[in-house]
Formats: structure tokens, sequence, C-alpha cells
């Protein structure tokens, strides 16, 4: 008989389809669902298409942590939508100044044992609690809130064996930065990280939370820990006591692969720009004057993350010029460091106190100054991912990051003249979720808000039997999806306006794109393009706005997997040339024509184009599953799960 | 022997010039100055191009407190350049965190007896302790830095007696707002309001920087309250008893003009959309839904403005909806509220606390959703100022403010269910200046840190003696600096960079003009144009940035006070045609020119000016002052200061 390991448990008590061999793709039944607000009202727009009515889902959340500016109306507006969304959905709402999604899911709902879908990359913090968290797309999310399942591949599951102790000025982050210095932004794909041994004892469930966030950056599917003891005194101080059971992986449970990590061997460890991956001991960079100092963010969302700090700056003071950013995870967070005395000392010592939420780690403000080095307790340092191009950010600890903040440079916090702070949590922290609104029992009458820049997702007819268009674009090899739809500071506030964000397809490659193709009255048109199309961010814009521009197919030499899979899901026939040559001989503007298609791509992997204009015939392939072509047939996944409801 | 009033004693002591008559133009000596970060780049590089080495003010401070978004390089590097400036030219520097410029000054720096100029229209509030204290342009700050005096006519004392008491849920707050019923807007212009009688007896020095703050709002050149016992009390709780001078009006002062107000007639008040003199008592409104309510800006700034909030929110909680923000007025209330119990009260009841500063008052985040109510503490509801085009933003006191947010509605405070808290101002209060930055005692070496987008002002030559140029834009009545000189999102983050800023020169009214300007290589051309030409806001780059394209003249038949003043202060030569209708016979592209210009301008009131394409002589007007033609003579007032110096 197999020993489980904590993640094929948690698996295969979830599974709906496929087998638990690595890669073969599985289905599983989706417990919890996790939005914020960057990506959250797109979710509820594709929701409120499928007409599904009420969440399916034993439990779906919303927080508001993302767009917290506020600079005019369309953030707070998209707060209010998302909020009555909530309402009429029978989901939770996390209003702005709750807090972090992630920490805040994880002390007011996560629960062990359970399945959670987040439109976050960084939802497996989950993990830390035993949950089987995955990020995905937002529509994946919306389908989950349906009742749907969730599609992956089955993935490898590492053990990841913890022995010893950590020591003094060790800390969690410390020990995912080990294991990013081992596995680097690639190592974690099609894998799952779970966490066992002696090792566990000492880390708590928030710094499990830690460790578990930062999987993503390893590329890994999920991180999984145990549910143990630790979890259960975590929840028990969360007043969820009810919430736990235990979950431990068989004694000596499989993996299929296997790492030892031995605590008592770590040291300070940093991330230099502009990678997670490019961890180096404090030390060998210790000395290089720092800009800022920054402690918050879902990568380290503990309390004690803040007491430490808070600890360490006691009686001391900033030094001019440094700018020491801490950003309190969560009301509840900040609540309980104002009443027992950490705020204070952080504050009096020098520190620029902001708004619970993500703030700066997705450069929403606390941009460094130009060539300037920030060190910062966030997952990510990505270039640019501050606000300001060719950053210079460091990913550290909370201690290691205080003891920049205390001399102005990098600094081994081994280094500073103190002991290191024993943080004991309080017997009795306070709880505060009064502001979490619960879903509306009947939401019958509930009216969703919609400000004027938020607009119902548009209604995508089936692709004509016969449909003829012309050429709308001739495009070259590894066209990105941020070339087909930009981000940036214009284009990103309409991401709940489709009408409105269409205006900006191809707005760089040729700036007439969209009139040209409003021009056709709805008449609709093909794109052809060379290899490797819609690579580059996930972002299902660039599938839903050409689509709603009048795009109907794609004729390209190869895909981005993600775009792909969003150009058929919002209906968009997906082909590829049989023969590259072909390619050359389509013009922009010629008259092409796709006739009976539906039928066509039912029938086998083979489809006939008719270019009108140069009097010829290509053949072009598709490897649409036969949900895929269900989808082309109704018009879009969300027309098809309508039909199915 | 007249009896004199503070204003007239505070004018007498610094008087350099002109007689102390209102309406006459006076000359004062400056002891201090303030800027803030929004303005103070500017003036950090005026003083810079003077030349003048080091502040000749007793005492200079530069605070950070305006744009602390930092979505980008652009805020933090501006940061850095005041940090260094500060260094170099012997200022005082408040870095971001440290909190809103005018109640920091009131603790950390104001002095009664003296004279401050800000750049900053709310600069009055320092009347509060009994200075003299003048919002003015930039420019006019660097000269005061420069140890020029500051100049402006000798206003009307309005002597505003304050008798009685107030009742219960009344407060400064609402002393202001009756005020401003009474006055509107306009009311104060050429008018210092100046508070006497036993009602003061009743309002702290920070009650009174409420009330002298808001003063700016009636248009008046200040507001000034007597150096009493309570001035002296609150020195001493801020640690500088040393500071304290007494300075009262003399038994039965004279005052131009004369008001009664009789505090225990009042009743809470609001300011509704869109002008803070559309005045109604609260219980008018009452019953309107809000979306948010806000506490915080100079405009409400104590201690007591958080605390009862915070006892008023004691055990309740807002309902779902309302957005509760919690602006901290500084670092040290921050603190204070924190380590007093406050801060945890007002979070645990809802509230959404945001970093220390300006923020939402100066539309920097926290804008409300469209169409929605939003109840402040914030001295100014002008339309749009929220971030939120056509905003419905009402001004009140901290009690009207919080009674919304814990009923959800526009709520008379006196109907609560509950009895005012009393608040008790601490015995002892932390006081924290420990970031502050003095002055470096030796700045020889210090060298500003500029960051790519922070350019020293450009140096403007002298006009030659013979003056050819062509009309380069025909201008018709009624042209605002706005559409000189664009403000919005996208121009503001330039101001520090004039040859980026001069970009957007006529944006609207020419797309091409800085490109035609700039094909001249520097020839220098005219504008003409009608009626109040430059009427508007009195920012100066629509003087700098078009005189660093090349203007050197402008033909117009009449200007807006203060742009006439900014185009002499950068060299540009104001003309008006002594004939009106000399203006239509000018076109764009007419080749024009000034014979011997300067000395034409010393000789009397009439200058030539000969149209070469038309084969036209027209006769134009000046009214400059001999200082002023002095200032075209050197190029700029900035050359004339270094000459002279």
């Amino acid at each position: 008989m197999t020993r489980l390991n904590v993640t094929r448990k948690l698996i295969e008590s979830h599974l709906l389809s496929g087998r638990m061999e690595p890669g073969e793709e599985i289905g599983l039944a989706i417990d919890q669902t996790l939005t914020q607000d960057a990506t959250g009202t797109l979710v509820m727009l594709e929701f409120e298409a499928m007409q599904i009515g009420r969440v399916r889902t034993e439990l779906s959340a919303q927080y508001v942590d993302h767009n917290l500016l506020q600079e005019d109306f369309k953030n707070p507006d998209d707060h209010l939508f998302l909020q009555s969304a909530c309402r009429k959905f029978g989901a939770w709402f996390s209003p702005a100044g709750n807090g972090v999604s992630h920490p805040v899911h994880q002390e007011c709902f996560g629960m062990p044992g359970k399945t959670l879908v987040g439109s976050d990359s960084h939802t497996p913090a989950a993990g830390a609690l035993s949950m089987f968290a995955i990020g995905a797309g937002g529509l994946e999310v919306a389908l989950a809130m349906a009742g749907k399942p969730l599609y992956l591949n089955m993935p490898k599951v590492v053990g990841v064996e913890l022995t010893g102790e950590l020591p003094d000025w060790v800390s969690a982050k410390d020990v995912v930065l080990e294991m990013l210095r081992r596995f680097d932004v690639k190592g974690g794909v099609g894998r799952v990280f779970e966490y066992y041994g002696p090792g566990l004892d000492a880390l708590s469930a928030m710094d499990r939370h830690v460790i578990a966030n930062m999987g993503t950056e390893m590329g890994a599917t999920t991180s999984v820990f145990p549910a143990d003891s630790e979890v259960k005194r975590f929840l028990e101080r969360q007043q969820r006591g009810d919430a736990w059971q235990e979950l431990l992986a068989d004694d000596g449970a499989d993996y299929d692969e296997h790492v030892v990590l031995d605590l008592s061997t770590l040291e300070p460890l940093i991330a230099l720009p502009s990678s997670p991956g490019n961890v180096k001991p404090v030390r060998e960079v210790a000395g290089e004057e720092i800009y800022q100092a920054y402690v918050g963010s879902s990568a380290n969302p503990g309390f004690r993350d803040f007491a430490v700090p808070a600890m360490m700056a006691e009686g001391r003071r900033i030094p001019p010029g440094v700018s020491f950013d801490v950003n309190p995870t969560s009301r509840q967070i900040l609540e309980n460091l104002a009443s027992h005395g950490y705020l204070s000392r952080l504050i009096r010592a020098g520190a620029r106190l902001h708004q619970a939420g993500c703030n700066g780690c997705i450069g929403m403000g606390q941009a460094p100054a130009t060539g300037r080095n920030s060190l910062r307790t966030v997952p990510r340092n990505f270039p640019g991912r501050s606000g300001t191009p060719e950053d210079r950010v460091f990913l550290c600890s909370p201690e290691t990051a205080t003891a920049a903040a205390l001399t102005g440079r990098i600094a081994d916090p081994r280094e500073l003249d103190m002991a290191y702070p024993r943080f004991e949590e309080p017997e009795r922290l306070a709880i505060n979720r009064e502001m979490l609104v619960p879903p509306a029992e009947d939401s019958g009458l509930v009216e969703l808000i919609k400000g004027p820049n938020v607009k119902s997702l548009p209604d995508f007819e089936p692709i004509p039997a016969e449909f003829a268009g012309p050429v709308m674009l001739k495009l070259g090899d590894d066209v990105s999806t941020d070339e087909i739809m930009p981000a940036g500071a214009e284009v990103l506030p309409l991401r709940s306006n489709i009408p409105a964000i269409a205006d900006y397809v191809f707005r760089a490659v040729d700036p007439d794109f969209s009139q040209r193709a409003k021009a056709l009255d709805g008449d609709g048109f093909f794109l052809v393009a060379g290899r490797n199309y819609g690579q580059g961010s996930s972002r299902e814009h660039a599938a839903i706005a050409p689509r709603y521009l009048g795009l109907r197919a794609v004729c390209a030499i190869s895909y981005g997997r993600i775009h792909r899979q969003n150009l058929a899901n919002f209906g968009v026939v997906p082909l590829t040339f049989a023969n590259p040559d072909d390619l050359d001989a389509c013009d922009q503007d010629d008259e092409l024509v796709l006739d009976d298609v539906v039928a066509a791509l039912g029938k086998g992997d083979e489809v006939t184009l008719h270019n009108r204009t140069k009097e010829q015939r290509y053949t072009l392939h598709h490897d649409l599953s036969k949900r895929q072509i269900d989808m082309i047939r109704f018009g879009s996944l969300i027309n098809l799960v309508r039909e199915e409801t």
C-alpha cells in the first residue's frame, strides 16, 4: 500500500477526473475561491455573464488590497462594484483597509484539507494551513465559483525535510530564500513543495505562510504543509478551532523527489536585483548604502514580522535619508501592533507607516529613488516592479531589512550590537473581523453597482457557419500579449471596461487598429501571425478585447500556450498553418473564408482556409479539445457554462 | 496715541518700506520661511540660481507632505533633492512621514512675534501662534530665503470678537465655517482677521490653527491670534517654552472693521459641495447617505481632532460600504494616538489608517466613488479637487465627520445617542522631532542630488538692445495660465524640469508650439493677445516655460495681475496696446521689432513697436516699476538678486 503524502491526500479527496500521474491532466473539486480587486472585477463580470446566480463553492472571498490609492473615481467605483457583486453572488467581502488577501484569508477562512483557487499568483500561501491552493486566471476562478472543476497537470511532489533549528537572526524568509538559492525561479515548475520533518516545530503557521507564499517564485504549482498541532494552535488563537482537522503525511510517505534542508546551517540571505532567485548571504553585500527598507506584504505578513523590527528599533533612530516603510498586513495586525505598543516604537524610531494593504509590493506607491537600493520583505524584485525603472530592489527577512533601516546600509543583522529579540506572541490577541461583510442571505433584489468605468462583459455570438473576413493585421514572430493589449497606467484602470480598453488593442503596432476594426461594423476579421503568437503575460484581455472588436480566428505558426487557451475561452478559433510558407502568401486585407468551421473542427485536426483575394486554399491544424470546440460552438466558455446550467 | 492691535504690532516691528495705510504697498522683513515638496523644488532651484549660498532667514524649513504616493522615481528623487538642498542652503528638512507642514511647523518652529512666508496657501495657519504668516509664490519665498523683503498691500484689520462658550458637539471648525457663512470666499480679500475676546479662552492653540488655516478660504491676507497664556501652555507642552513671548492687542485696540461672534449660538455646520463658502447647519442636510468620512489635514490637525473621533467610535462599528479614512497629521500625533490607545479604538471601529501627510486633501488618493458623498475635515471642496470629477465633498468638523462614519449618513452629532466625549489632553505627550534634519553646519561641500527629472533653472539672458522676432501665436481674450501651461497628471511631475515641461506650453492651443519655438534656435519671439492675458492660477511655470522657449515680450490689451508680475520676474516685457485696434493689425508670423527697449521702458510709459511685415508702428504702454525694469535689464529677478548680492 502506498504511503501517501499530504499533497496526494488533498488531491485524492478532490479528484473528479484524471489519474494522479505526474503530467496527466486532473480535474479537482474546488472548495474555496479568493479574488483580489485588481483581478476580481473581471472575475465578477465573468461570473455575472455566466448567469449562475449564487456561488457554488463552500466559500468565496473577495478582498480589496491592490488598488488602494484612489487617485480618481475608478478604484473606489471598482470597490463598490465588488461589494455589490459579493452581496448578489453570495461571497464574503473584505473592504479596503482590511488588509492583504492571503494572510487575511488564512486568519479568517483557511481550513485544512480544503482546496482553494485564487486569481492571484500568491494564493499557494494557504498551503501553510494544509490547503491545496492554486493561483489561476480570472476565468478559471469564475468557473470554480460556478462549481466547475479546476483542471491542472498532476504535479510531482517534492518532499522538503526540515531538520535542525533556526539560529538567532535567521527566520522563515531565509528558509524560502535558501530554497530559491537552490531551485531558482524555474526549479519548482510542475512541482509541489511539501514540507515536513522536525524543523517544522519552530515554524508558526504564519512562518509557513512566508515559505508557501514564495513557492510561487520557484514556479511551483503550490506548496503544502501538514495540519499539525501548530495549525491547531493557530486556528484556536483565531477563535476558529472548529476549522481544524489533522492532516499529516503517512509515516514514511513517498515523494517523487526529495530535499533535506538543515535549518541550523542557514544564515541571513538576500535576493539581489532583479530576480528572487539571485540569492546570496547578506554578509557578501553588506556595506552598500540604502535608500529604503520596507517591511510588510504577503511574503512577511505575521505579527512577529512587525514586532521583531519594533523590538530591534526600540530606542534607536533611523538615519536621515533612509525611508523605513512599514506596511501593516491587516486591520487585525495593525490593531494588535497598536495596542501592544509595537506600533509606537516603530513610529518613534522613524518608520513611515502606510495603510494596510499590498501597496509598494505591487508598485502602488513607495517607489525608490533613481539608482538607490531598496531592501524589502516582499516576494518579488522583478525589474521595474517597484515603479522605478531600473530599480535596485533586494528581498530579505524583516530582521535584515530592519538592520539596514537602522544602519543606513545593507547589514547582516548578526553584526548589530544587540541580542536577538525573542518574540513571544501575546497570550490574547484581538480578533478583528468586524469589517468583513458576510454574503447576503437573499440576494435576489441586490443591484450591481456599476460606476461609469464598470461595464458588463459583452455577449459574444457564436462564429457563423460560413465565416468570411479580412486579415486585419499580419504579424511577425513572438508577438506578446503586451503588444496585443498594453498595460501601463493609462490602460490598466480600464480592465473592467472592455469597450474602452479595446481601443488600445495593438495600439503600438497600428494606432488605427481599433478604428479599422470598428469600421467593419461587427462583421469580424482574421489575424495572421508567425511563431509563438501571444507569448508573455497571461492576461485575458489580450483575447477578450480583440474578440470584442470582431476577431473570430487567428492563423499562426505557433502560439503561447495560455493565450491559445484564452482565445478558445472567448470563442476565437486558434489555427496553425500546416505549411508555414502559406503564411507568406497571406497579406493584410486579404479576404479569408472558413467554411462550416465548427463542424470541421469536430471532424479532425484539419481545416481548410480559403483566401478569396489570392484564390488560394491553405490547410490549417488545430488541437482543440472537444470542450474547447464547444466553447467556440457557443461563442465562449461563458456561453457554454450558461448552456450547461 | 493709537491703541495697536496685534496685526499692526507684527507689521510695525517688521516694516522696511511703505506706510501702514490699507491698500499701500509695504515691505516686510521675513524671519521664517516654510516650503512643501510640491512647490519647494522650484523654490530651491530658484534659490540655487540666485547663488546666495546660505539662507538669510532666522529659520527656513522644508516639508515633504504633498507628493507621498511615489508611483515612480520622480517624487522620491524630489525628496532627496530637497534634503540635499536643505543641507546645502542651511534649512531644516522634514522628511516624508513627518507630517503636514503647517501643524508640524507650529509644533516645532512657530514663534510669537515673527513673520513667516510660505509657498503654500495655508501658511496663515501660523497666525495661531501670533505670527504674521503669508502664503506666496515660490519666487517670493526664495527671495525671502535670500533675505529680501516680502511686498504686499497693507491689509485692513478686521477685529473678530469671540464671546460665549462653544456648546457640546461644536468645535473650532464650526467657528471658521460660521465665518465662511458670513464672509463667503471673497469676504476676506485685503483683510486680516484678528481674533480676540473672552471666547478665546476655550480655544487651544491647535483649535486656533483650524480657524487661522481656513482664513485662506475667505481670501484673507492672513489671520492673527494673540500670544496669550494658551500659546505659552502650548509651547511649554512642546518643550519650547523659551519661544514664548506675550503679544496682546492694546486695551481697546482699534480695528478697521469689527465683527462679534457669540460662540454659544453656534451649532454643527457643514459646507456643501463645492465651495467652502456654501455653509449650512448640518441638520438641514442630515439623512443623506455617505460613501466616505475623512478626518485629518491641516484644517483639523490637532490631537483632539483624532482623539474625539476615537472616543466617539469606541465600541461601535462603521457600517459596511462606508470608508472612514483617518489621516494622521504628523509622526508625533500618530505616535501619541498609538501610545494613548486612541489609534486602536479607531482601527477596531473600522477606520482605514493612512500615512501621515496631506493625502486626499490635495487629491493624492482617497478619491470618492462616482456621485457619492464625502464628508471631510479638510479646508477645501473645490470641484474635482478630491480626484473625482463632479465630486460631492462636504467640509465639516471631526465630530460631524465621525457621526456620519458611524451612521452611514450625514448626521448632526447632537442627535447621536451618546454624551459628548470630553477630551482632556494627556498630561505628558511624547515629543518626537527625531526625524527632523537640522541644517548642516558647513555646507560648502554638499552636492545637490538631482535625479533625472530635477534640472537646474535655466539661465536667462537679458533682452537684446534691438529685439526682433516673429509673433509666435496670436491669442484671444481671457487666455488662462492653464492654457499657457497645462497642469494634470502628465505635466505636474515635470515641475522641477523646465526643459521637459516647456514641451507642454500651449499644447491645447497649438500642439506644435514648442517645436516651432525651438526651431528659432533661441532667437526669441513675441506673443500677441487680447484682454486679461494670463488670468487664473498663479503658477510661475506659465512665465518660466515660455521664457525658456524664447518668449521675450507679450503685447496684449490687458493682463491677469499675477501673471504680468511673473512675466517681469522672468525678464519678459509685458506691454499693452495703447490702441486696442492695433491688435487686429498684428498676425501670427509678423516680424516685430523693439528698439532699445530697456532704455525706452525707463524713459516713460510708452514704447514703440515696429511691425516689419506690415510696415506699421504701434504705441504700447507699460506700468513696470523701476525694480521690474531692472529685472528685465538683467534678464530676470533672479539675475537681479545675483547682481545685488
